[in-house]
């Protein structure tokens, strides 16, 4: 299926789930990630992601669509590379 | 049509895209909205953030699609009230 997520974490867990999510998805931007996934590697994703989350304080958001040719996608302004990140 | 709208954009210009984008969409996390909008407003939309935003620094990413009933969202951690923008 066609994935959209998207972190909202304390700076100090940031990294962690950049890596995490970088392992199963696309870089989009800062903290915005999409790509095609199927539903075990979703569910993995998940779950990693609540080990590295304090669910009192981040937040993840997953949206997903099962007809990724139906989802478009546009940028403007500055298309940004994933190693900002890391400047 | 529905859209997902991320934006990632210089500090003094935060408040400006947070007023511009809950005057269409409903926000969803951080820099994160989404909602049902008609082309039109689409277009003015983008037309004002492009009049907001610095295009070699922001950036502004809309996902659309047509099937809102396709579109799944799932949120993990904390549900955040739109009022923390402001904390």
């Amino acid at each position: 299926m066609y994935v959209i997520a998207v972190y909202d974490v304390a700076t100090e867990r940031t990294n962690k789930m950049l890596k995490l999510c970088r392992r199963y998805l696309h870089w989009v931007q800062n903290s915005v990630f999409e790509g095609e996934i199927r539903a075990v590697e979703l569910s993995e994703l998940e779950a990693e992601a609540l080990d590295i989350m304090d669910p009192t304080y981040d937040s993840f958001i997953i949206f997903t669509n099962t007809h990724v040719h139906r989802v478009n996608r546009r940028i403007f302004g500055r298309q940004r590379a994933s190693t900002d990140q890391f400047l």
